[in-house]
C-alpha cells in the first residue's frame, strides 16, 4: 500500500529541485489555497512537464474566453463524469460549487448534468463536450452549427472543444497513475444554500434578443413537439 | 465548405502575429518537414495556446524517457485508432513509418496493433494504452503491475501514461473541428522495404536476461495454454 | 418547468388520502430524518404502490443479513453511479457517509469504488454487483465462487445481488420521471473527520483467519504478479 | 451441478414455513396454473422477501392502468431481450403468447419488438423502456413528450416506466442466481394459429381521432421521409 | 405496409426466371420442409446470388466437419441472439430444437447460451463465435489456443469461425431488409419432452480421456477457485 | 511463431489439389495481380469453399449493380475500419486508392469515413453500412427511407447492406484465423496526386436535378440548422 502522502500509485522518485518559476507557482498555491494540487505535486518530479501542465491548464481555465470560468469548471467535470474519474470529480466539483456559489449546482454536474435545468446554451455545451468525450469520431459539422445557432462563436468552439480535451487527457493521467486528490476539497463550498436560490449557473453574458430567439426557435425544431 | 487552405473547420480569424520563439519554431518546421503541420497551424491564433502544445508534445515525445521515440508515437497511433482519428492516425502513422523504418508496421498499428508481431513488452505497453482509451475507469493497480513485471519502471509507466492521455486530447481537438492533415504526411516512407525485414519494432533497449525470463513465465501465467 | 415542490416531472394528480400504516410511515420520516423522502412522495399518488415499495426497500437495506447496512449502501452507490442517477447518488450518497461516518467514502463510491482503499472482501461485493449492472448476462458460476472464496454465503450472494438488482429498478424509475432528491440529502455528514481518519468501510464482521488467508491467496491467484 | 429440483444456483437452505397469505398464495398458483413460478419458489426461504416481491409484481402486473395487461408483459419481454435473460424471456414469453392469443407475437418481442408491425403508440411504449434501460441516464424531457404526443398520460408513462424498471430488477435477480424457469413455460399456447390472423396486439383503447391524427403527424415530423 | 408474401420490405422486382439447378432446389425444399425459406425468395430475384448464397450455406451447414450439423446450428443460433436477429432466431432456433430433438435447448441457445448446462467443449466453442461477434478485432491467438485445448483442431477452429462469420453478414442481410420467416417455423418441434430429458446437446463425438482431462484442468486454471 | 508464407494463423494442411476452374481462376490472379490475394490461399484446403467464396464475392463487387465499384469497395473499407479489420482494411484499402486513383481517398475511407468530403448520396451510403454493422438491430424502416430520398433504388439498397453484410463476414474469418494480407498491397498506388485533385470520390452517375433538389432538401430537414 503507497504511503499516505504520495499523490499517486507509482514511484517516481525524489521531487525534483523546483526552478524559481515553479517554485513561486508552489508558493502562490499556498498562498491563496493552503495546500498545493496533487495534480502538480505528481507532476512535481520534472519541471519541465510540471511547466507544460501550468501553462497549458491555466491558459484554457483562466484566460480570457466566450466561456465563463464557471462554464469550463462545468465542461471539466462533465467530462470526467462519463468515465468516473475520482481526481478530477473532486477538485474540479469543488470549483463548480464555488465559483457557481452553490454546492448543489456542484453535485448535480458532476452526478449528471442532464438533471439539472440549465438553460439551452449550456447544456448543449455539455452535450458537445459529452460527445466529444464518447464518440469523437462521430461529430459532425451539424453538431458545431447547433453551436452556432445557440450564439457560440468559432473561438467558444475551440474553447469548449479544447477544455473537454484537455480534461479527457487528465481523466486518464489520473486514472492510470491513481492520482488521490487533497482532502481539501472534500469539504469546500458545503455550507447549506438557501432554498429558494435557483439551482441554475449564472449565464456568462447576456444573449441578445436575437439570439435568445434563436435559441427558443432551435430548441423547437430540434424535437418534435406536440402543444 | 471550408476554404482548401484551412486546418479545421472554424473560422478563428486572422493567425496571431507569432512571437520570436514561436516564429521561430515555424521556421524550424519549414526547414526540417517542408512545411508547418496543420495542428500547429491551428493553434496558431494564440501565441499562448501554441507556445503550450508545443511544449508539452515536444517534451512527451522527444524528451529523454525510458520509451524510445518509436516506442511513443505507437501508442500515440494505437490511441488513434481506437476512435478512428483521421488526422493523428495520417501524421503519426508516418512518423511511425519513418521511425520503424518500415511503411507495413505505421500500418499495423494505425489498423490494429493486435496483428502485429510485438514482443510482450510492446505488447503490453500497447494493451496498457488502448486500455487506458477505452476504460479508463476500470484501471486498477494489476494493471500497473503486469507492466512492471515485465520490465517497465514506474517512470516508464508514467510516460506511456501521459502520451496516451495526450492522445486523447489530440484525438478529441481534431475531431471537434475537423482538423485536416497536412498531405504530405499521406506519401512520406512509402518505399517498399526488403520481403526479409522482419515487421517488428526495434526494441528500445535490451532487456535483462532475468527481465526476459519474467516476461516468458508471466506471459504464460496470464491464460491457461495447452501444451 | 415543473413547479418547486414537485418530486418528478410528471403530473400524477393529487397525493392520495394516505392509508392509516402510509401516514404513520411517513410520520415516521417526519419524525427521525425531518422530511419524506421524495421517492416516497412520488409513490404517494397510490398506496398499493406507495406500500409494496416501501415493504421492499426496508427489508433490503434493514432487515437481517450477512452484509452490514453500510455495504449495502455501498452496493445501492456502486450500482447508481454507472448510470449516473441523480437521485440515488445524492440520498444513498448521504447514507454512505453517515453510515461510514466519513464524508470522504460516500463521494469515493459515488464516483468510482474501484478509486477506494476497499478490503478485498468488499471491492469483490461492488465488482460483482456492477458486473450484475453492466452485463448480467455474462454473470457465470465463476462469479458466484469468486464470492464464496472471499467468505460470502449463498444467502449473502442473495442479498447482495436484490440489492444491486433493486437499484437497476429505482435508478430507472428516478430516471424516467426526473425524480429530484430532497435538498437536505446535499448537506448531511459533510463535516471534515481527522486527517488521520482511515479512508475505509469498517468490515462488517471479522472474518475468520482461515477466510483471510483464502482471501490472499485468491487476490493472488486472480491476476499473474510480478515478485 | 445443482439437482435438477432447484430455482436457482444458490444453496439458501430449506424453504420458510410459508406464512398463511403466503401459502394462499401459492395454493392459488398451483390451482390456476398447475405450478408454482420458480421466481417464487426461489424467494420461499423468507416470508417478508416473498411477500414484498409478490405484492409489487402483481400491483405492476395485474392492477388497474391505463396499460392493458399484454402491453405490461410485452413491456417485461422486450426489457428482457436487452440483456438475454433466460427466466423472464421463457415466462413472460409466454405470458404474451398467451394475452396476446398469438403464439408468433411472444417470439417477435423476445426476439427483437422493432421487427413487429407495432401500431405507433405500442412502439414508442416499447422504444421508451428499451431506452431507459439501456442508457437511463440519457432520458430527457423529449422523451416524455414523445408519450405524451401519442395519447399516454402522465400515469401511464409512470406504468411504462415502472414495469420496465422492474424488469430490470428482476432480470438481474435472475441472472445473478441463474434462476431457472418452470419447464412447462416452453410449451404455452404453442398452437398454430391462422394464416390470417394480424400478427398485431390489440390496442388496449381506442385512441381518439383527435390522438390518432396527432399520432400520424408525429411520426411524420420524427424524421425526414421522402414523400 | 408491405404485402403479406414479401419476403422483406424492398420491392426488388418480379423474381428471376430460376435457372434449371436453382428450380431443382427450391423443389427439393417444398418437398422436405414444405415451403421454400424465404431468404431464398429473397434472393430469387438474381440466381447468380441465389446460387453463391446457397452454396455457401450449404456447405458450412451440411459438409463434412469436426462439428456436427447441431453444433453450427447451436453457433447460429448464438451469434444472432447478440444483435437480435427476428430471421435467424426464429429459423435456425427452429433447427436447434429439431437437431438436438429438444425444444428446450433451442430456446436457451436463442436466449442465452451461458444459461444452458453445456459441455466445456461447446461452451468454449460458443464463447469464441460470441467474441469474434462481438468485438473481432480483440481475437488472440490465446483464444485460438483455448479452443486447440478443449480438443478442436485447426480444421475444427475454421469452421467455427466460418459458420460464426457467416451469420454475422446473414443477420445483417435480414436486418437490413427486414426480413421475415416463413411461419412454419414458429410451430416446429414444439412438442413437450420428457421430463427427464437433460437438457443438453449431444456432444459430437467422445473425446478422448486425454481431452477430457485437459479440459478439467484447463477450467480448473481459467479462474481462481476456492476449493 | 507461424511460417512466414502462411496466410493464416490456423495449420489447414496441405493446400487441396485446386481443381480446374479454381487453378484457372488462381491463374488468372497470377495475370491481373502478380499474386494470389492471401484470402483465397487461405481457403484453398477446400476446393467447394473457395468456390462459393469467390463466386459469393465477384457477384458482390464486379457485377452489374446501381453502385459503382468504387462506391461497393468504399462500403468494404468503411465497414472494415469499424472492428479495426487489417487485412480487409490493408486489401480493400488498396482498392479504393486504385479504383478513386487517389491515395487520400483509401486512407481517409479508412481511418475515418466521416472526414472524407462526400457527397450526401454516398455518405448515406456509408452512414447505413456502419449503422448496420454497429446495431443491426435497430434498422428501421426510416433508415431505408432516407436512401431512399436520395435517389438509391430498392436494389441499390439490397446492393449496399449485402456488400455490408459480406465484410462483417470476411472481417470476422480474417480476425479468426489471424489473416495476413499479401505484402504488395501496402505499396500500391501510394503515388503523390496533384493537389488540386479534389479528394472526393466520382459520383457514381449523374443524379437527376430532381434528386438533386430533393438531396439538399432532406440534408436540411436532417438537422435544426441556424441560417
Amino acid at each position: 500500500m503507497r504511503g499516505k502522502d504520495k499523490a499517486t500509485a507509482l514511484d517516481l522518485g525524489a521531487p525534483a529541485t523546483l526552478e524559481p518559476d515553479m517554485q513561486a507557482y508552489f508558493a502562490k498555491c499556498m498562498e491563496k489555497l493552503g495546500f498545493v494540487p496533487n495534480v502538480l505535486q505528481a507532476y512535481a518530479f520534472d519541471n519541465a512537464k510540471l511547466r507544460a501542465f501550468i501553462l497549458m491548464v491555466d491558459d484554457l481555465m483562466l484566460a480570457d474566453s466566450g466561456l465563463s470560468k464557471l462554464e469550463r469548471e462545468m465542461i471539466a467535470v462533465a467530462v470526467s463524469s462519463v468515465k468516473h474519474c475520482h481526481y478530477c470529480l473532486t477538485s474540479h466539483g469543488s470549483a463548480v460549487r464555488q465559483r457557481a456559489k452553490n454546492p448543489e449546482m456542484g453535485e448535480l454536474i458532476a452526478q449528471n448534468y442532464r438533471a439539472a435545468d440549465l438553460p439551452p446554451r449550456q447544456k448543449a455545451m455539455l452535450d458537445f463536450a459529452v460527445l466529444l468525450t464518447e464518440a469523437p469520431d462521430k461529430i459532425e459539422e451539424a453538431d458545431r452549427e447547433e453551436l452556432r445557432s445557440l450564439g457560440f462563436t468559432d473561438r467558444d468552439i475551440w474553447d469548449i472543444a479544447a477544455v473537454a480535451a484537455f480534461y479527457n487527457m487528465s481523466n486518464r493521467l489520473a486514472a492510470a497513475t491513481d492520482m488521490k486528490p487533497n482532502r481539501e476539497y472534500y469539504y469546500q463550498m458545503r455550507e447549506q444554500i438557501d432554498a429558494e436560490t435557483p439551482i441554475r449557473a449564472t449565464a456568462h453574458r447576456m444573449p441578445s434578443p436575437a439570439a435568445r430567439s434563436r435559441e427558443q426557435s432551435s430548441a423547437k425544431r430540434r424535437r418534435p413537439r406536440a402543444e
